[in-house]
C-alpha cells in the first residue's frame, strides 16, 4: 500500500540519526553565536513569486510549488537566502548595520532523488547584510572554516572564486552567453579533460579561446601560487581591482588564522545566478562521492531586486546531509547514548510495588539521570532480558518482601551482582555507581 | 507589493523570539530525554491519504494539500501522530516494546488566522507505543506535568477525560450521533449555561437527557471529589471498569508526585476522532485568551487503521505558540542576551590595524566569548555609538601608535574608563573583566 509509505525522496530520521544531527547542530550553532550571528526562522513556504524574482523560471521548475486553498501561489523554500532578504526588506532596512543572522532549517527541492540528495534537506547558514567591505567576506569565510573545525573536521578546503572575474573573462574572450559559459566551467569536474574541451568547442569556442578557458580553470591552488597567474591573465582595470580585493581577502583570512584551509579556484561559479563577486565552496576529500559540503558568496543585488534599497550582503550555507556522512565516515561523531542508565522493575502486580517502582524511577530522574521503568508489566525474567538487550548498566528490582523492610535491590547488569539498598538511599547509590 | 510579504497566517521569528524558543525547547527536551524518550523526525509532508485514513474528509479540508510535480497527492503534516504511526508500521512493528519517541517540529493547518493561531506552528510531543497498560498513560501524563514545570510554569492543571465513558454516556441516554454530542460537549466552555442548554435542545435532546448531560459535565474537579460522582452516574460494567482504571491512573500519578496538577473533567472529548479512552488537556489560567496549552490521550486503533498489527499507543503534544506567550506573560523566560560581550574597533584603515583587530577578536572568540568587530569600516566615533546602542560592555580600540608598542586599549562602556593593555594579554584581561 503506497499510501502508507513516506513520500518518495523523503526520509524518516530515527533516534540515532537525530542524536548525531543534534550534536552537529549544537557545535555549529555555538560557533555562529560566538561570531555574534543571531538565529532567525522564516516560514516554511513563501509566495512563489519571491523565488521566481530571484532566479527565474529555471529554479521554479525545481520548487515544491502549489496553490493554497485561498488560491495563492506558494512554494516550500528551496533555500533560506530569499526569505532572509524578504524579511530584511520588510522589517530591517532601517536597523543598525550590519545585520548578522543565522538559521538551521529544512529546505525543499523537487529533483530526482540520488545518493546524498533528498527532496527535504537541512542547511545551517548565515547571512551578513549591510557591509560591502572585504572584511564581511572574510568574516563569513572564516566562520565557515571554524564551523567545520567545530565538528572535528580538519581535512577540507574552502575554494574561492569570483563572479566579477568570470564576467570579465567572458567579455575578454568575446562570449555573449556568459551564464552558459559559467555553467559549463562549473561542471568541468564532472568531465574528463577531453570531454571538457569538446564541450567548449560545442559551445562555440575556437582553439585560442579554449586555451584561455583552460588557463582560467588552472588558476586553482594556494593564493600565493595562483593569484599572480590571475594578474597575468586579466588586463582590465575592473579585473585588476577585483584581484587586489582577493589579495586583501586572503590577507584578512590569514589574520583569522584560517589560511591553511583557503584555496583560490577561479573556475568556481556556483549554481545560483544572484552572486555578484566573491563565491566559495567547501570540499572535504572523501570516497563517498560527496562534492561540496557548503558554500556561499556575495550577493549585492538581491535586496534591490526584492524592492529594497540597494544593500550589499554575503553569506553561506552548510549542507547537513553532505556533511554528516563525511563526519560519520571519519568517525568524528560520538556514538549517541540512547539507553537509560537505570531500569526499574516491579516484581509482581500489587499496587504497592508498582507505586514504589514509580517513586524510585521518579527520584532517579529528578537527580538528572536518564531512567525508565517496566511499562508493559512484564515478569522479571522478560523485563531483565529487555533491559539486557538495551544495554542498561543498572536495574533496580522492587519486590514485595524487600519493600516491607523499606529496601530495594540494585543489580549490576554486567557482573550480575545484586545488592540490597534502603529505598530512600537509592538515588545516592545510583549516583555513586555511575560515578556522578 | 504583496509578493514580497510573507504568506498570510505565517510569521517570521526574529532573534529574540528564537532565543526564547530555544530556551523553552531545551528545557522540555531535557525532561523528555530523562524519561527515556528518543527524538525522531518524519518528513514535512506525507501522502494526503494518510491523514484522510485517520480522520476523514473533515480534517482534509484543513490540510495544506497539493499535488507534487509527479502528480502525487501530498499534504504538509497537521500534527505528528499520523506520521509517527506510519513510521511505526513501516519499520518498528518487530522492535522491542515499548517504543518511546519524541519530536519538536512544525505543523501546518489551513484555518482562518486568529489570535494565537498560526498556519505554521510548533509542537513538542511524545508517543509511547506498545503498552495498553495504565502505567503508560500515567507515564505520559506525568511527563506532560514535568515538562511544564521545567519551564518554570506552576499554575496549570492537566484535566483528564475518557472517551469510553463519553461513548457509554451517549449509549446510556440513547444518542446515536455520539461524535456530534462529543463535539457539542467539547465546545461548552465557549458558551454560557443557557446557550449550552439551547444547543443541546437543538441537538434533539429532551429535558431529562439534558439534565444528564449537565451532571456529566459537572464531573470536573479533584479526582477524590468527582470520581465517586462518576460511579453514581454510570451503571454499565464497561463504564465501571473504565472508572476503576481512572482510579488506578490517579493513584499512579500520585506516586509520580504530580497529583497537585491533576483534575478529572469528563466533559473533555478532544477534537481528534482517533482517541479511544483516556484523553487529557492542559490549561494554564491566563488573561490572554489562550485555552489549552497541550493535550493528548490514548489511541489504540490508529496503528491498525494504518495497516499495522493492532497496537496500543498513547501520547501528547505541547502547543508551543500557546505556551510561550503564557510563559512570557508570567516573566518566566529569561531575557536573552543577544549583544556581544566585546566589540573591537580598528582606528584608521591601515592593513596593520585591520589585521590586529581580527587577531584580537579571533583570540577572544576562541576563548568562548561572544565578540564582534567593526565590519563596516566606520570611524571611531560612529563605531562607539553603534557599540553603545547594542549595549556592549567592553570595546577594544586598536590604534596604529598603541600597536607599534604591542598594546591595545580596552574601554569600559559604562564608566567610559580606558586602559592600555598588552595585545597578547587582551584575552586574559577580558576574561577578568567579565568575571570568567
Amino acid at each position: 500500500m503506497k499510501r502508507l509509505e513516506k513520500v518518495k525522496g523523503t526520509r524518516d530520521l530515527l533516534p540515532e540519526e537525530m542524536a548525531k544531527r543534534r550534536w552537529v547542530f549544537e557545535r555549529i550553532q555555538e560557533v555562529f553565536e560566538r561570531y555574534d550571528f543571531h538565529e532567525i526562522l522564516t516560514p516554511t513556504f513563501e509566495y512563489t513569486e519571491l523565488f521566481r524574482l530571484r532566479s527565474g523560471e529555471e529554479v521554479v521548475k525545481q520548487l515544491y510549488a502549489f496553490r493554497d486553498k485561498g488560491g495563492r501561489e506558494i512554494s516550500l523554500r528551496p533555500d533560506m537566502t530569499s526569505s532572509v532578504a524578504r524579511l530584511y526588506v520588510n522589517r530591517f532596512q532601517n536597523s543598525p548595520k550590519p545585520v548578522k543572522w543565522y538559521y538551521i532549517a529544512n529546505m525543499f527541492r523537487y529533483e530526482e532523488p540520488q545518493s546524498g540528495r533528498f527532496r527535504e534537506f537541512w542547511q545551517a547558514g548565515v547571512e551578513l547584510i549591510g557591509s560591502d567591505r572585504v572584511e564581511a567576506d572574510a568574516e563569513v569565510i572564516a566562520l565557515l572554516v571554524e564551523s567545520y573545525l567545530a565538528t572535528g573536521l580538519e581535512e577540507f578546503t574552502v575554494n574561492i572564486g569570483d563572479r566579477i572575474l568570470l564576467d570579465e573573462f567572458a567579455r575578454m574572450i568575446g562570449v555573449m552567453d556568459d551564464i552558459g559559459l559559467m555553467r559549463l566551467i562549473d561542471k568541468r569536474d564532472k568531465m574528463s579533460g577531453e570531454e571538457f574541451i569538446k564541450a567548449l568547442r560545442d559551445f562555440g569556442l575556437e582553439d585560442g579561446k579554449i586555451e584561455k578557458v583552460l588557463s582560467l580553470v588552472e588558476i586553482k591552488g594556494l593564493p600565493d601560487d595562483v593569484l599572480p597567474k590571475a594578474e597575468e591573465l586579466f588586463k582590465s582595470t575592473k579585473a585588476k581591482n577585483e584581484i587586489t580585493r582577493l589579495y586583501e581577502l586572503v590577507d584578512l583570512l590569514d589574520a583569522y588564522g584560517v589560511s591553511k584551509w583557503i584555496r583560490i579556484d577561479l573556475g568556481i561559479a556556483r549554481g545560483f545566478d544572484y552572486y555578484t563577486s566573491v563565491v566559495f565552496e567547501a570540499i572535504a576529500p572523501n570516497s563517498l562521492g560527496i562534492g561540496s559540503i557548503g558554500g556561499g558568496g556575495r550577493y549585492d543585488n538581491l535586496i534591490e531586486v526584492f524592492g529594497g534599497k540597494p544593500t550589499p550582503a554575503t553569506g553561506f550555507a552548510i549542507g547537513i546531509e553532505r556533511l554528516i556522512p563525511i563526519l560519520e565516515w571519519k568517525g568524528l561523531i560520538p556514538e549517541p547514548k540512547l539507553r537509560p542508565d537505570v531500569y526499574v522493575i516491579p516484581i509482581g502486580t500489587s499496587s504497592g510495588v508498582k507505586k514504589a517502582a514509580i517513586e524510585v524511577v521518579t527520584a532517579i530522574r529528578r537527580a538528572g539521570i536518564k531512567a525508565d521503568y517496566e511499562l508493559l508489566g512484564r515478569k522479571i525474567r522478560k523485563a531483565l532480558d529487555y533491559a539486557g538487550r538495551l544495554g542498561v548498566p543498572y536495574v533496580v528490582l522492587i519486590g514485595e518482601r524487600d519493600l516491607s523492610g523499606g529496601r530495594v535491590t540494585i543489580r549490576d547488569m554486567e557482573s550480575g551482582e545484586q545488592k540490597s539498598v534502603e529505598k530512600d538511599r537509592i538515588v545516592e547509590e545510583v549516583l555513586n555507581l555511575l560515578g556522578l
